[in-house]
């Protein structure tokens, strides 16, 4: 990034790169909010437009459709969660550990980053053909790391036999949190994950 | 519902009256279809009028308005849940197989009743005032059935200590399997049920 800038700045005046970075930026954010609050459908590419202080045609140019765009917002926000997630599939912690710090990573993006997941629980479904594709390969790399993590607990005998399907349990109770967690309710994002991860590790029986 | 009928019958010619309730049922069927298709924001009263074959005013006579259309289609889904899941509670098995049951219902309407859930799920935040005060208590009575059958077990002693949080992770890994179920894949609903019961009751270390 630093050397990129060097070259830029030599190169010829930066300024226009900047701007057109910085005005992508601005229609992403409004296009999270308006995606979040009214739905994809219910919002129209000349309101995102209006929202960013973008004309019509630049607003084309930034984003090529409306369907790119949100394709855009969701592909950062899965390879947002993935690079996190990966980590700590990564880590030389026990697998147990990780789970608990997976766990600890998808609770606390959902409740840092409600709009993104709102788009990204809700809308999904919109994309196609070839963005559909991507989104559905970067959905199954989070998957993967998780099901990395527990075929490495079932390897060292700490994990009894579990499949893909228990993958999409486990991310199925962290993702409740979209639904009911609220900033203001009794327990921390943290406390929430404790017990979730009690739960997919010991469960409730005695 | 035979009384009525009798009631009914006798009284006046019944004609209307059930003529009125298709009508109302086949708008129903129609919402539900288009509210899931293409979100509840992007369905226009006008086209399920036409998709149902129903005149603008006479269907606003039957709907009130769309957001009463959308409680109505939300309310009997959720209600259908409660009286499934109420009666398992009611029952006199041990604590843990009630849980079992309550899953494995959860899972079964989840694949049985696609559409509504994709409703459920996806529009329940459009409704305002009253409307959206008695579905949240429709949904909190969904979870405290839940919670009796937790609480059961922990006077029982066979399940542990938890509180209303766990509740929340349990459905929340019953209702993943709105995303990523298909009735082409591998497993049976019922099958299923039967892993998420298991990563529930003992959870997935050894």
């Amino acid at each position: 990034m630093g050397a990129k800038a060097t070259v830029r700045s030599v190169g010829r005046p930066p300024k226009e790169v900047p701007q057109g970075e910085a005005t992508r930026k601005r229609i992403h954010q409004v296009a999270v909010r308006l995606f979040a609050e009214r739905g994809y459908h219910g919002t129209g590419v000349a309101e995102i437009g209006r929202a960013a202080g973008v004309r019509q045609g630049a607003l084309y140019y930034h984003i090529g459709s409306k369907e790119e765009l949100l394709f855009e917002v969701l592909k950062r926000h899965v390879a947002e969660s993935l690079r996190g997630e990966s980590a700590i599939a990564d880590g030389d912690r026990p697998p147990a550990e990780k789970l608990r710090l997976l766990i600890t990573h998808h609770v606390a993006t959902i409740a840092d980053r409600r709009d993104d997941v709102v788009i990204y629980l809700r809308e999904q479904d919109k994309l196609t053909g070839e963005r559909a594709d991507e989104l559905q390969r970067l959905r199954e790399e989070v998957e993967s790391v998780w099901w990395r993590v527990l075929r490495e607990g079932m390897a060292a005998g700490v994990f009894r036999p579990v499949e893909r399907v228990e993958v999409n349990g486990l991310l199925g109770l962290a993702n409740s949190v979209f639904y009911w967690y609220r900033p203001s309710g009794p327990l921390e994002p943290e406390e929430i994950a404790e017990r979730f991860f009690a739960l997919a590790a010991h469960g409730i029986t005695i």
